[in-house]
């Protein structure tokens, strides 16, 4: 959280079900997409979470709005956002949100 | 998600890292203080998840700013603030988001 200290940023906030095809797949392509997520201009940080009955949360920052629709229309993201849909999510709500205040426990300075 | 599907509002995105203290006395208080928000004016929503290593991600909705700081200074959930930081964080990062967009998958409409 090292560059989120300083409001106004954006986030994704991705909430998912995983439906229980293809766990391989799944976990290789989630790697593959954080790794490229952390290349994109404009990325400032990523964290993840999913529970033993494979819900999930994952909020991505970003720089602005032009990052994040740059991200979502990165071809081999586009690639995987289809098989997501397919096969390996039940649901997925997605937000984008500005971030305007950034608290930290304990205080960093 | 169901309020949900008109943005703008808030959303609180808390994330944090339990540490080995106190499970039961804090699966109480959690459940307690997810109960008294939903009761609390102005509140939409919430998803929470943690994961085996105690890492967790809860996001909670909120219809404006004005929510947010009621519920911020709710003298119950203030009591249980004070023994998140003594007892069973770690760490917790705390950041309010007015969400700006939001798409679901399947498409509800």
């Amino acid at each position: 959280m090292t560059q989120l200290d300083n409001p106004p940023y954006y986030a994704v906030i991705f909430t998912s079900q995983r439906t229980n095809n293809d766990r391989q797949g799944y976990l290789a392509a989630a790697e593959r997409m954080e790794d490229l997520a952390r290349e994109q201009a404009g990325f400032l940080g990523i964290e993840s979470v999913r529970d033993v009955d494979g819900f999930g949360i994952t909020v991505s920052y970003w720089t602005d709005l032009a990052a994040i629709d740059a991200w979502k229309n990165q071809v081999d993201h586009l690639g995987v956002q289809r098989l997501g849909r397919k096969e390996w999510y039940e649901s997925y709500p997605l937000q984008i949100a500005r971030v305007e205040r950034a608290v930290e426990f304990p205080p960093s300075r």
